[in-house]
C-alpha cells in the first residue's frame, strides 16, 4: 500500500465514524453536510435493492431535501425519547473513478427505549458512492440497504 | 510502526471484511478460496475450546471440503430465506512466525428472517492462523469459537 | 496524514482491541493496568453524564480501587456463568492537548448465559481521556456512558 492508499482508508473510516457520531448524539442539523448538494439518499429494503427497484422507504434528491426532513422530524412530536447506537464495520472501498469511490459497509442500530429496554433496531449495508468536494470526503449518493422488509418506526430517523 | 506494519494491519482488516461480505452477500461459492488447500476450519463452542476438545459443531479440514459443504448447503432446502449480518471488531495480530500469524477478533451474526424479525445469531471470537499464500492472506486455520453452546441452526452456514 | 498521525490512530485501535479482547476473556486482574495509577472510572447513563451529574453507577478514582474491585468480583459467588462479548466500532481522535487526547468510541456488550440465552447487554459510548504514560497509551479518565439507565446486573462486571 501506498501512503495515500493509507490515508484513504483511514479517511474514510473516519467519514463513518463521523457519521455514526453524529446521529447518535442527535446532531441531525450536521448530518446533510455528509452529502453534496446534488446527492442522492434512500433507505430500502435488501430485496428491492436486488430486484433494481428505483424506489425505497426514503428516497431524498437533493441535500436540500435532507434539510427539509431533519426540520420535520424536529416539528413532529416525539412521544418517546429513545437512543440509537450505530456500529459499523468492514468498510469496503472500491477503486477510485472519476465518479468517486464506491463503498460498502455493514451496520448494526441499536435502540434503546427510555424505560431501558433495547432491540436490534435495523441490521444491513450501505452502498455508497464517496467523492471529493470543498476538500472533503462527501456522499454522492447513498442507499441504506436493510436486511429486513418490516418498515415501520424506520422512517422517523435518519441511518 | 513501520509502513510494512501499517500495510500488513490494514490488509488484515481487508481480509475480514471480505470475509464478512462474502458470506453476508450469500457468495458462498467464493468462501473456500480464503482457505489454503490444506486449510482447518471449525466451529465450537468456547467451552469446549477452553478445553481443548478437539471436535466442534463443524469440523472440516481441507478447502475441498469446505468446496462439498457449499454445495450441500446448495441443495438442501432452505424453506425460510434469511439474511445474515456479520460485525467484526478487535481485530489483533499476533506475531509473525514461519507458520504465519495468529489473528484474533470478535464477531456478531445478526440473523433477518423474512418477515423481518432479528435475532442475535452468534457471537464469538476467531482464532485464526493466516498465512501468505499464492501472494494473498490466506486462512490456514480458522475456529469460529461460540460465546453459546446451544447449536440447533448453527450447523446450516459458514461462519 | 502524517505517518505518525496514523501510526497513532492504529495504535489506538490496538487499544481499544486489547481492553475488549481482556473483557471478554474474563483476565480482569490485567483489567486495572489499562489505567493510568490516578485514572477515574465510572460508569453511568446518558441521562446523567449530559446533565452533569459527576456520580454514576459505578465510580471509581484510582487504579488501586479499580484493583479492589476486580478482587471484590472474583470473591463473590457467581451463580450463573456467562460470557461477555465487547464490539467496539467508530473510534474518534480528538487533538493531542497537554492533558492527553480525548477519544471517544461506540460499543454494544452481548451477553450469553450458559443455557445459550443471548442478550443485547450494554449499549452506549466511550468518553476517555487517554495519555502516554510509561511508553504505552493509557486510560486517565473512562466514562462509559450507557444508552440504558436500567442498572440492575451492570453493577457486576467492567465494561
Amino acid at each position: 500500500m501506498t501512503p495515500a492508499e493509507i490515508t484513504r482508508r483511514l479517511e474514510f473510516e473516519a467519514l463513518y465514524t463521523d457519521y455514526a457520531h453524529c446521529l447518535d448524539n442527535d446532531e441531525l442539523e450536521a448530518w446533510p453536510d455528509f452529502f453534496v448538494a446534488d446527492c442522492g439518499y434512500r433507505i430500502t429494503s435488501a430485496e428491492n435493492f436486488e430486484a433494481g427497484l428505483p424506489i425505497g422507504i426514503v428516497y431524498l434528491t437533493s441535500r436540500a431535501m435532507l434539510v427539509d426532513r431533519v426540520m420535520a422530524l424536529r416539528k413532529a412530536n416525539i412521544y418517546e425519547p429513545q437512543r440509537y447506537r450505530h456500529l459499523v464495520s468492514g468498510i469496503k472501498l472500491g477503486a477510485e473513478e472519476k465518479s468517486g469511490l464506491g463503498v460498502t459497509a455493514n451496520f448494526l442500530v441499536v435502540r434503546t427505549m427510555q424505560d431501558g429496554a433495547m432491540i436490534l433496531f435495523a441490521a444491513g449495508r450501505y452502498v455508497d458512492q464517496v467523492v471529493r468536494d470543498g476538500g472533503a470526503w462527501k456522499f454522492a449518493r447513498k442507499d441504506v440497504v436493510l436486511d429486513s422488509r418490516r418498515i415501520d418506526t424506520l422512517l422517523a430517523i435518519p441511518l
